[in-house]
């Protein structure tokens, strides 16, 4: 018996969230489903954390322990022949035994899709949000450079427990333009609290549509409103990295 | 009763293709359907082609008369109330009452997308064709640039009636690297045979891999040899752009 790790891509369309839950069809049932038929009897894998109903991921991070005899990359083949089409294992290690990929993590990184067009494009639609009006890009880049650094987060998300802390420490956030109509945003922090992403994109598309000021983003950032109204949708939104200690159990072959 | 033009995008995962037919879900059947309840009581709509089942469209162009007493903007508008998620109408034009949007082309541009990469990306299979191993590029251009001209395609696809002529000028094919691993083929012709674009991938494909030369290409293009084995899947095609002359009756307003 041992550790391994699995990166993971899958399209959240689909899905009525990670986690295992009683009803509906879920990534982590699918991958625990998966895992049973390659002999694995646990009671549940673990993982860096849990993406909404919607929400998409490219650098999902599990890990479970497994009696398997073969290479790290033949565990990702044989996962991949048995996960359905929308989930892949991208690629697979041995770690340390009490490897655990949230507690482990220093930080995630998030990436926000959108489009400004008038009319919906339903090849966009999958993987990003339709915003109309079109926005002003440098009050976006403005509202994302005020995210910077470490805040009290509580207007814009909930914590995993109730009066458990909402401090999260941002270490990049930005806009960049895709090609098209397309604008991607990016996020980097220590951790995120539940729809924090969600309810940023949110307000900062507010902002670029000059509805809502950077005096009140900065207000929200200090805790002098309550929560913020307004969730982006979910299918814009992707897991895209979680990242660990260079030295640490990532990418370390063993 | 005046004719109108419109400019249409879908995504093809979900439809039996584009014409309508007795049995399965059809991009046609959804227009029709959509545009009854805007009062159109026609037999059938004109396109300018059909794409097969899985195929994607963001310039697929359809004309029709209808009775409409607002402006072609609304059209457009009162389209996408109607029209499911996976079809939208991009833009809607007053045209001329003989205008037939398949004899009045000269010419349209399809895009197909690939990736090169070991394991699956399901955030890319919807819209891309997952290839591996790797492909050289300079050979893919090679055989992109051979295809330039006017040839007999009798060897990668099959006229739309038969006997037909199966000689179509390519005015412009090439690759170009996206993001990441992906690779974008496009290609302009005043036509293109049936299942054309989807075989000349999959042979380029194969070029790209040294499996086949590019003298077996040329000979195929030279139709010395029969119709050539082998498909692309649907799925990595786009209809990207439909090509009407410039005084024409495509972007006209009246």
């Amino acid at each position: 018996m041992a550790r391994y790790q699995l990166i993971l891509a899958y399209d959240g369309t689909q899905f009525a969230g990670y986690q295992r839950q009683a009803q509906g069809r879920t990534v982590q049932g699918e991958l625990e489903a998966a895992l049973r038929r390659l002999g694995w009897s646990g009671k549940a894998i673990l993982s860096a954390g849990r993406t909404d109903a919607g929400t998409h991921a490219e650098g999902q991070v599990i890990a479970f322990d497994l009696d398997w005899a073969h290479s790290p990359d033949e565990l990702c083949l044989a996962m991949n022949a048995y996960l359905p089409e929308d989930i892949a294992a991208r690629s697979a290690r041995l770690t340390d035994d009490d490897f655990h990929p949230r507690f482990a993590a220093l930080g995630r990184r998030y990436r926000y899709t959108l489009y400004c067009e008038e009319v919906r494009d339903p090849l966009k639609d999958r993987y990003a949000w339709q915003v109309w009006p079109g926005l002003n890009v440098d009050l976006l880049q403005a509202a994302a450079r005020m995210l910077d650094g470490t805040h009290d987060f509580a207007a814009f998300g909930t914590p995993p427990r109730p009066r458990s802390s909402t401090i999260r420490s941002v270490s990049q956030a930005g806009w960049v333009r895709s090609e098209g109509e397309g604008l991607i945003f990016t996020i980097t922090a220590n951790a995120f609290l539940y729809h924090m992403v969600r309810r940023l994109v949110f307000l900062q598309v507010q902002v670029g549509q000059g509805r809502v000021s950077l005096e009140e983003l900065g207000e929200g950032l200090e805790c002098q409103k309550p929560q913020m109204p307004g969730l982006a949708p979910a299918r814009g939104l992707v897991l895209a990295e979680v990242i660990y200690p260079p030295s640490g159990s990532l990418n370390r072959d063993k």
